[in-house]
């Protein structure tokens, strides 16, 4: 999927080594995580970001924390949750956390057990994502049969890529096993502000699979969508609440308000790491990241200098606020993609299908 | 209202000068129009925008056309038939160029009484504005009264402050209504991506008159909404059918389906220059203008220069496709603010306060 890249790999003297986020599209440089505190910085930086790929480097920060805590537990216990703390929408995060606590409980063996199932949930993420592109490309092509449709025009929101998810993505995997099957497919790429991870990291994506795509400021799906040119809406998520109610990157709620506007399936794709069972009512209740005003007023692109630069993009004296994300409520979305199969956004076909998680 | 500031003004050899837009707020800058090439320019190229100012120009662009066509009435309407294609997606602007034209149809002094006509449009504007101030700021106080709210947050898309209809605007008016009556009033300001009207001309506007406000990505409304952080939204309109489906910068429908699921009151302020009478489902039959991706690929701003330039966010190979207008349906819309009054947006309210000019 990711042809000369990759989104994290161990170089051989097992410190991390993750593709730099924030250059891409304009440079391809990784970065070397050696440490507890280089990995909460990467992740908090957005070094690295989307919730897979933020789980799997809290993972591997887990081993990499028991290298400088010599077997003391209690110091291990604390990296790892200063670690799961480094961001706070993404449940994924914890979720891997947790699970390498677990694994440093009952081992014998610290930094190799760590290492191992730091490798182990990246692996699992991997597979998960085969089945998520697998059930999502049989959506795509039951709605092209039921409507008579010879393309398909996809839309999405931010990246939930293989940059987001190892090794296909959530929201792009359908897309990408779509587009192995034929499907002659084309994707409305939302920029995604303040940080646009879709102009930057979804359209490069697509371009290295040479998968037709347009990428729009944020504010066009609404027009684009009643006028007939969405067909279906897919997204990634950052934490997804027993009730389907989904937070994802900010504006996704936007988009699922104008697809049901305009009765356009809306869909969710993610792995059952990224359910929250805790929480019931979403909208309410899970946390939203608020990140730094100046990743609204200023933006990263190439000037005149020719490199990557930061711009002014808002006069110094107005404030600017920063929301990470928000929720959808469960009665917009369709249907969710998960590597079990699709299911419907209520409590009730979620317990079914995840039951044995809860 | 403008401060030190003016969007248009007649210099003494009777050329218009107008404020470049497109560098604030980063420089103030105005540029000289002399003849109907340059005002087709400078409409067609955003150095000015707003669908009165564009009206305004296009206006005294049919009086500089009159000094350039010795007398010819076939030329004249020639060239005002040209400045009326420069957008066209704002109704003023053929307004305007329409009403000058039936001057220049009964005139004996051409050049002089086109000059005339063309300041009174801007100062027939100016008035107009007051009153959609007033009516503006009377809704606040009235919803502001009904919640027991003792301070007010409105959002806002694109700008229509006196950037773009002279003298205060139209969604802006009440806003500085309101705030000279001395309510406690907070702007959330979209963005407005792709050439981002309200980062650089709304905040700067506003921090003119010293109201608080706060500049938001365009994805962020919609969680501001859901959290009770929006009391009302008010944006200008571009062209209004007969119907009350309203067109606006591209990203207003998604507002407004917002402030549709989450009960919050979404008004349009209007000139009733800016219905068109021919036009009833304004979704299918407003005319939507597709400029140039590269206001999409490209966007300008402060680097480390310390000069104002275009750099590139979206990589070359990628396309982009930009829309500048989005049709919000008149369900969704509470109400439109006119110089005559608020008026329900519907066919039957609107023939009734506008029957006089159908």
């Amino acid at each position: 999927m990711r042809g000369q890249y990759r989104a994290l790999w161990l170089d051989s003297d097992g410190n991390l080594e993750v593709l730099d986020q924030r250059l891409l599209p304009f440079e391809k440089k990784s970065i070397t995580i050696t440490n507890t505190q280089e990995t909460i910085e990467a992740i908090s930086n957005m070094t690295v970001r989307g919730a897979g790929v933020i789980g799997d480097v809290g993972a591997f920060g887990v081993y990499l924390a028991s290298r400088e805590c010599g077997g003391d537990m209690e110091l291990l216990a604390r990296l790892a949750k200063d670690i799961g703390e480094s961001r706070p929408t993404a449940v994924n995060l914890i979720w891997a956390v947790d699970r390498m606590m677990r694994v440093a409980q009952s081992s014998q063996n610290l930094v190799e057990d760590l290492k191992n199932e730091a490798i182990a949930i990246s692996d699992e993420d991997c597979k998960r994502t085969e089945e998520i592109a697998r059930y999502g490309a049989d959506i795509i092509e039951d709605i092209m049969r039921q409507r008579g449709l010879d393309s398909f025009n996809i839309l999405t929101h931010c990246n939930a890529g293989w940059l987001a998810v190892i090794d296909s993505g959530t929201a792009l995997a359908p897309i990408y096993e779509a587009h192995r099957r034929g499907v002659d497919i084309h994707v409305w790429v939302d920029e995604t502000r303040p940080r646009n991870q879709g102009a930057n990291l979804t359209a490069w994506e697509l371009s290295q699979e040479r998968i037709p795509h347009t990428v729009i400021a944020d504010n066009t799906g609404g027009h684009l969508m009643q006028h007939s040119m969405v067909d279906m809406v897919i997204t990634g998520a950052d934490r997804v609440a027993r009730s389907g109610d989904s937070a994802n990157k900010i504006g996704t709620y936007l988009k699922a308000l104008s697809a049901k506007d305009n009765n356009i399936p809306f869909f969710i794709a993610l792995p059952a790491s990224t359910f929250d069972w805790d929480i019931v009512d979403g909208v309410r209740d899970i946390p939203i990241e608020m990140r730094d005003e100046d990743e609204v007023k200023f933006m990263r692109g190439v000037g005149s200098s020719g490199e990557v630069e930061e711009f002014r993009v808002v006069q110094d004296i107005s404030p600017a606020i920063n929301y990470g994300f928000d929720v959808t409520p469960a009665r917009l979305i369709s249907g969710l993609i998960t590597e079990r199969g699709v299911c419907d956004a209520n409590i009730e076909s979620i317990e079914q299908m995840f039951g044995d998680l809860i």
